[in-house]
């Protein structure tokens, strides 16, 4: 039944919402460099995994705040091929081991016997025409591929793709954490930036407000079709204008307390919101996660190197504020995210069985894995149903492994769908009709694409 | 073996032990409205699914507060069947296909093309003497079903049945949260009919106390054997009677604040489990809901419009003061529920594998489905055994689904059971004697009937 | 699959490389006494079970504070065996049974009736040469089995057993609670001896951590690999010397609030693990029991009465002072424990999956079973493999169930590992592999045995 459900979805073309590609390389379609370059060094989930058995990032060839590293491509592929035994029953294996046998043809496994074998064979293929960045987009089967970025990107790739001629859809998200989170590293530079590419006054509140109105349209014209804010936590807040205009204005003079940070996330997700009224852009908020926990390493490597980690987050008291001021209207659509698996089945189902604006996203980041996304089925199904979820995301910079995320995606849901019927809890036919809904139209649906 | 044993146990007769159905149908025995006024406007868990698509409530027949909707309840049932695909994967669904199919013969899928198939099918049938509660009831080979009232209900359709003559047992449920909780919307006129009814003090702390004691011995006179309590939080409290008296002093002048109310919910707790030493009532304690957590459908359409969201719940903490009083004394039993599922293996079990008067209730609400009540049994059993349970609940106010809920519970306990068996952690004799404990027997013993 | 792979590992040696059996047993090689004395009244697993369907410990043959209890032996065990029922479906039931009929060749079930063949067989055994502690621990295949000593404990057992000229390795885990949490019951007198037995001036900052250090010289030299801390959280902290010096002496002198001893406690987590980077002893951290909770019982009673309660445990704030100080040092080891299942996939298997310190000890205490322990794997693996586990743990001090615990885990094991292979998501050499590394190569790494 399973195998049934999966052979009628496999084919499907692949629907992408939320990722973080980098679109100059469909814009400029020129060849990835080696396998390091490409599969290893962009890829946390492998370089924190060698890194909590001891291999030091510079052998994995990850860049520093220093500048690159200097160890050989070929040596940093040594040291992860050597290792490959840690990733056994995870998803990164699932993953890769999939793009080096249907991408690549590799179907030895890869350990330090095979490394130059693997190294040698994928290098050669990065250099023929058949695995430039377009042609793989276009062998993938991609119908529609969202990359994320920030309000101050001038979204330059974006448009050298559209005046390119090619017809791959690939559309920007906005997320504007580097404007909206005071807490941001690059916070007073990039409101800098804000108001250099905008023309507004973004040191007052009300030229921010507009001036995020502005590229939220410029965005929007571009083909985007979403927002995406990555807070620590779901927190909301509906202040006054004057409140929140006196916030603000601390904020600006970095004179804030963290609870002043916070309220001010808080505030611009309501803030996101009432725009997203105006301009139809889906709403993604991606909470929970602590970054840069690791604080040796935030110093000498910057951020996003595997040291990100989840922590309990709270949906329904966070939310209530936004929900209060807009939740029941249908124009508003509220995608959210969780790293606290316990909330699936105590607030998430709840909250989005009930309210019209919310819909679920898929299992994420940690739990973007086999075992994750059943996990997700079984405990959101049964209170929120499948309708008020939205497909799946594959939210990955590793462009090849993007067929292989869907996949995976699609085997379990049909899994799970096989397992409803064959308890007698759902009819194949409806299996079959969700089945694609799960793998194909939701996505498109949800995401307004 | 899941077959073998679920034969064994699936014509056991039903006891319901805690419910929400109106006695009145069975003191009076009139005929059922038609499927909407049946089947659809009082069944949260359907309305909350279709409002959180976009549906409004007014278009599914539900009232609000400015009265009942103008709908006729054909268009409102074409509303529901049209969308039933909603509920794929849900125990809504499990639980209406199998009365639609077991009570009404109708087996074509509900759908918009079939909606007024279903909904003349159905109101003919209500319309027979074979459809009236009574018959029903006798149908369902209903043992004993507890329905649940206020202290001020004066338990007039308890009494129309015991003096009918006819011989179906229905016993009441003392839920005092009116009285007990100062937040409640009806607390002051509650208190008020409280004093009426009782002919005590009730605005004085011995007082009110005296009324909880005379209307527990009243509920206990028509058969009643348990307490249920519904607060936000499982907090108990243990003042002196001199604080005690203080703080209901304060609660009485309405002059308290939010932490008073909280406290005084909590002591209130303590205090019926001391009334349950002398009178024997078991006491329920169903915290962790937030309830009417949307602003704009409270102000509408008033409580209970599936806007109740649950969210985490400490029970370690919580019920330390009341188990420091009475938790080794057998004489008290108190059944825990929970809407957070994180508590099973980490608090619960743990507390009723422990404390003499302590019982787990069945998996409540939103994890009353075969998904949530598979992780009940896997994650309490192995620390708090089988015989720390007390059954199944079916926790509704959808009498037609009742032996439908049982059927579902009935058949996870036995799937659970056989794979025990199969896993040779348990013996085949003893799955068949648990088998009959979970589905009959421990529901009897633990709520004394 | 899953047979094939336990048949693999199902007769490797046993590795027990925590847990709390008696040093003196082995030491001095006297008979065990009976089958209460044995099985019974040592095991809380058993008596809080009993306890929580009401019968009085002092049936059980559990001493309490005023001594040994009056109760024949004979006549506790027919209390257990006639409510042997009680333990269907638990861990408790896994592991009797199969010592029953492994070590004593019992196979007719435990019951009312079969009380007394059990107590005689049981005890007539125990009179013989085979079954003596030394005995038992041959039969039973343990390569390594460690206890849990006090650092005022002068190990005058294991000096006993290495002094004897047998063979067995028995080593002992530098566990110092009753010296570090200053709101031990025996905090105060423990301090004195702790003086006394290092002839350091325990009373002072610097003295007190000389004790510490000296001691745990002593107990690596006598075989010692590992630490061991049961804190009620996972806190740690880094203060100066003089904020830490300044906190010591308000603990001697007994003036300190509970947040003071919180705090001394996470203080002292950093100050072993720093004193682990010297002497190479791997660190054990297990949080998260509210002690004591039954109030009443612990007045009678004293500790380890089966009223240990989890509680939600951080990890993700409480262990960052720690680990922003050595959490990159890769001669540090520090394996996590949790009470709290929630904190596997959202906390826990992140951290390890990341910090080159870190490694996640097995399902523990109420989750040591076979839903337990799957749930275990499923809920860490994806996120930080299987190598940043350390194998199993039996941690008890039921001596003759250590054979069952283990063959439990790996049962388990073997079968989450097969799953892996019917779902192509590991090869099946690789899981044959893996499995004996989980059975026995893992605990010998990670403990440093």
């Amino acid at each position: 039944m399973a195998r049934t459900l999966y052979a009628s979805v496999r084919d499907l073309p692949i629907v992408s919402p939320h990722g973080h590609t980098d679109p100059a390389w469909f814009a400029y379609d020129e060849p990835f460099d080696n396998a390091v370059q490409l599969l290893l060094a962009p890829d946390h989930y492998l370089y924190r995994m060698l890194y909590s058995q001891g291999v030091p990032l510079e052998q994995l060839g990850v860049a520093s705040r220093r500048g690159p590293p200097s160890v050989e491509p070929r040596a940093a592929w040594r040291q992860f091929a050597s290792r490959y035994m840690l990733f056994r029953g995870t998803p990164s294996a699932l993953w890769l081991d999939q793009v080096f046998a249907d991408v690549f043809g590799l179907t030895v496994r890869l350990d330090a016997d095979t490394a130059d074998e693997y190294f040698d064979t994928i290098g050669a293929a990065l250099r023929t025409p058949a695995f430039r960045p377009r042609a793989l987009f276009e062998r993938f089967n991609i119908e529609v591929l969202a990359t994320t970025e920030s309000p101050t990107d001038a979204l330059q790739a974006h448009a050298a793709i559209r005046h390119s001629g090619w017809p791959g859809r690939i559309i920007s998200t906005y997320r504007p954490d580097p404007v909206i989170d005071p807490e941001h590293a690059h916070f007073r530079e990039a409101l800098g930036q804000f108001a250099d590419i905008t023309g507004e006054d973004a040191h007052s509140w009300h030229g921010y407000l507009a001036a995020h109105r502005r590229r939220r349209a410029a965005f929007a014209l571009a083909g985007t079709t979403a927002t995406d804010h990555g807070h620590p936590t779901a927190a909301t807040a509906d202040l006054s204008d004057r409140e929140a205009q006196a916030l603000f204005d601390k904020v600006i003079c970095g004179r804030f307390t963290p609870a002043e940070a916070e309220l001010f996330r808080a505030q611009m997700l309501t803030e996101m919101a009432r725009m997203s009224l105006d301009d139809g852009l889906v709403m993604q908020i991606h909470p929970g996660a602590f970054r840069n926990h690791n604080r040796a390493l935030y110093a000498s490597h910057g951020a996003d190197m595997g040291a990100d980690i989840p922590q309990p987050t709270d949906y329904v008291r966070a939310l209530k504020p936004l929900l209060d001021r807009f939740g029941n209207d249908a124009r508003l659509a509220v995608i959210l995210f969780t790293l606290d698996e316990s909330a699936y089945s105590r607030e998430l189902a709840p909250l989005a069985g009930h309210y019209p604006v919310l819909k679920l996203g898929p299992a994420w980041w940690f739990h973007d894995s086999p075992e994750g996304m059943r996990r997700f089925r079984e405990q959101t199904t049964e209170t929120a149903g499948f309708y008020n979820t939205v497909g799946f995301n594959d939210d990955t910079r590793a462009f090849l492994s993007i067929p292989a995320r869907h996949d995976a995606a699609r085997r379990v849901d049909c899994a799970f769908l096989a397992r409803l019927v064959s308890e007698h809890r759902l009819a194949e036919d409806e299996a079959a009709e969700t089945a694609a809904d799960l793998a194909y139209r939701l996505a498109k649906r949800a995401y307004r694409l």
